[in-house]
């Protein structure tokens, strides 16, 4: 049996009784350590659990799946996963794996930001496609999840921006000779992904166009949801270049044009916090 | 400090760890008690958490908060809703309430049937506005929820359409006499769900129009997500009018126009069953 099971948003203790059930008796258990992050790390994780974890990242998940597969027809395996197993990141390849090796799974469900983000008062049936706002480099300057962005607002939807996490990168000099040497990690803060749309919407507005989404559409920036000490404010995107939300994980929601009077009032709990 | 737990999909162990700590300490527990159900009851929660519940329904919750908020400043008070405390229904107006009265609260999440609908394998990104399709009677008949249903799909994303629960229902005789006596309760089923919509379907034909949603549309029907005996069917519109699901809770996907190979795949896996 293969488990897929969902730790949640905030620490180790935020995993599901059942999870932690399942964890306990299994014959290994990976953790899945490329989409996203809990405030503690692997080591915590082991010493809740009381199990060594195998740490799985991309490569492994997608070119190692059969090392977590193997005997998972006769024995008890878990693949673990930060937020839920189908939140932001599907792990359907896993899965249609297992599947055609005869091997059943279950899934443990958990919190994810796709959901936990009605935290800030926006009702989750009002909210249009999800995107990734993804870091720009000097050559790639992508602006595609604007448009959808744009389409949700137009339809009077809010937008969940999920923000970009470079973990595991290889500078070209260090990919180029083979060596697997890794790039610090790096999260995208709500500042970054502000400072991004609001080029974006300069650039359309030199093309002459004047975009749906502008220095004055309310937004809410989220930081560590469901962590001890989650951040959520609202403001302006304009506010959101320099609200200061503390660490990650963040992200950032960008309104549809009409609130519901309960979500105003909702909102009104997370003012900007005052510059010192 | 008010505490809003999420108490999961399935039954009594899928609350989080950290949701079990706080309910055993808190002076008074309420479970929410009219938006859902787990597959389990009242009873086996009390005997799981080694509490008693306070149930709280409809008319609690709206009614009657200054009871869940009394001394809440000075002591614990746990409020459990099934699911997330801000999935299908947000709970804003016991916390713009707890504001004001300057009782702090935090929110401690777990899965919803809004982000545990992607173990169909649709991806969660690709989901539209969710809706609500509600029971008719001989005289309220409405459609707007095909309408968005429609603009989902027009915009290639999927729906999530939640079905009606009629709890603590009272016939118009016993509210005339001010009775309260109450009807059973009354959960949708797939089946009626799109009985009602292929309804609608024929209606718009009858009115010159070629619905965006038909009877060959690719739906994925879902039943107690998260329990043991989850059950996930995928076929056209039209199959969903008899696919034998079993019990409640259920609910309703209808795709959009363009699926993703990974989606197609993972719909493969949840064939209709034969009928005997």
């Amino acid at each position: 049996m293969l488990y897929l099971i969902g730790l949640g948003l905030g620490d180790a203790k935020d995993i599901t009784v059942r999870g932690l059930e399942v964890v306990r008796r299994c014959s290994r258990v990976y953790l899945e350590a490329y989409t996203s992050v809990l405030a503690v790390g692997k080591e915590a994780l082991e010493e809740f659990y009381g199990r060594k974890l195998i740490l799985a990242d991309r490569e492994e998940v997608e070119q190692e799946a059969d090392d977590i597969l193997k005997d998972a027809d006769v024995s008890e395996v878990a693949f673990l996963v930060v937020g839920d197993p189908f939140g932001a990141t599907t792990h359907s390849d896993l899965i249609l794996r297992a599947a055609k090796l005869g091997i059943p799974y279950r899934v443990i469900h958990n919190a994810s930001i796709m959901n936990a983000v009605g935290c800030c008062g926006l009702q989750l049936y009002n909210f249009g496609e999800t995107v990734s706002i993804v870091f720009w480099t000097d050559s790639w300057r992508p602006e595609s999840f604007f448009d959808k962005m744009e389409k949700n607002r137009q339809n009077g939807m809010h937008t969940l921006c999920l923000l970009d996490i470079k973990v595991k990168e290889q500078s070209l000099e260090n990919l180029i000779k083979g060596r697997k040497i890794y790039e610090p990690p790096r999260y995208m803060s709500v500042n970054q992904a502000a400072q991004q749309l609001l080029e974006i919407v300069q650039n359309r507005r030199g093309r002459g166009e004047e975009p749906a989404i502008t220095e004055e559409t309310i937004c809410v920036g989220l930081a560590r949801v469901g962590a001890e000490d989650q951040k959520i404010a609202a403001g302006t995107l304009r506010q959101m270049c320099t609200v200061d939300l503390g660490g990650p994980l963040q992200s950032l929601v960008v309104t549809g044009g009409h609130l519901h009077p309960l979500e105003m009032e909702m909102l009104s709990l997370f003012p900007i916090p005052e510059k010192d």
